[in-house]
């Protein structure tokens, strides 16, 4: 009983989804749907990485419990910037995201990204309709997450290690360890290393997203 | 009728809570349910604060969707320890509790310590039967989470900032917006600013500890 109501629940979010993923796909939009835990530097990301993109034709829908922090902080780089908040909810849903969608002028978007809520876990089991699935993964969580969240890193497109440049200062963290743990979880993602704060390895970054534009 | 099954899941699970809080109140356990994002530090500060109370009366539950490296972490602090692998479940909830506090021997116990899964929004809405929750907050996630997650900040009997020994390295952290943040959301929360990896602070947060035991 408590197990059908969940997967009708699941079922409506993916039908959802799916009309998100044509519509998209029929504005010629790709949309990329960003996650990671609180403060693993997604809002940043999106902050360093806009600018390099054509800044009017990339939008940004933004998820939180509460607050419109994020899209205050992103509508310095672009105008096209939709916060939903999520009251108590612990992920987007794809009804959420059509809501966004309605909000934007889609014809003048190349790049969408689906900012998610800070959360490690229930992203993982919601489809918005994006096209392309990004992970960020702060090297100050430490090196033992990719196997203790194994759900997020399974159904990434690419995984970003972010605030690389803060290793220097992180005692024992062994990078080598979440190399081995990605590559037995989901061994067709890219891995980027990332510090968006200096700048450090967002050339990689930014030339992947290209590339999925034009495949 | 969603919501109708949501609050019936969560009667079921308050229902355990209070069998689980009457069980270890009448064994003199006080129990502490640790939450925070993941890597905000949850393990390692059971890590260097169980040695300093007596180490033989402490156990631990240890939430994670897979593995059992927390437990073995713990493991060598305290022959207390139970892993509970909560598969893709995002939060504990008391029944798993329940079965955690089957496997230890209860009457050997002053402190257990319960760190939840790494989630700073599911594991606020289930009680586990704790009489004391502690939410930690590392600064390298930003100076902005507990306004953009309140719902874990409220229910906090205390906060502790994390990692503060990086604060030398993180430009622009303002830690008065923080206290502000607290302050505005749960002004009864004691806040204690620690850097588990080098001692710093530790002593004010075993105090508050061993004062939760003599009210």
């Amino acid at each position: 009983m408590k197990i059908q109501v969940v997967e009708s629940v699941l079922k409506a979010n993916d039908a959802v989804a799916a009309e998100n993923r044509r519509r998209l796909t029929a504005a010629g939009v790709l949309a990329i749907n960003v996650m990671g835990a609180p403060g693993s530097g997604k809002t940043l990301l999106l902050e360093r990485t806009i600018p390099h993109l054509a800044p009017e034709r990339c939008a940004v829908l933004v998820g939180d419990l509460q607050t419109t922090r994020d899209a205050e902080r992103l509508g310095a780089v672009t105008p096209l910037v939709t916060q939903i908040n999520t009251g108590t909810g612990c992920h987007l849903t794809a009804p959420q995201v059509t809501a966004g969608l309605d909000s934007l002028a889609l014809d003048r978007v190349k790049y969408l990204f689906i900012e998610n809520v800070g959360n490690m876990v229930c992203p993982a089991g919601f489809d918005l309709g994006e096209q392309r699935r990004v992970v960020l993964l702060s090297v100050t969580e430490g090196d033992d997450k990719v196997a203790k969240y194994p759900t997020l890193f399974q159904v990434a497109d690419a995984i970003l290690l972010t605030k690389v440049d803060l290793l220097g200062v992180l005692d024992g963290y062994r990078r080598e360890r979440v190399y081995e743990d990605i590559s037995r979880i989901n061994s067709r993602a890219a891995v980027f290393e990332v510090a968006a704060r200096t700048g450090q390895g967002m050339e990689p970054w930014l030339a992947w997203l290209r590339a999925q534009r034009s495949p």
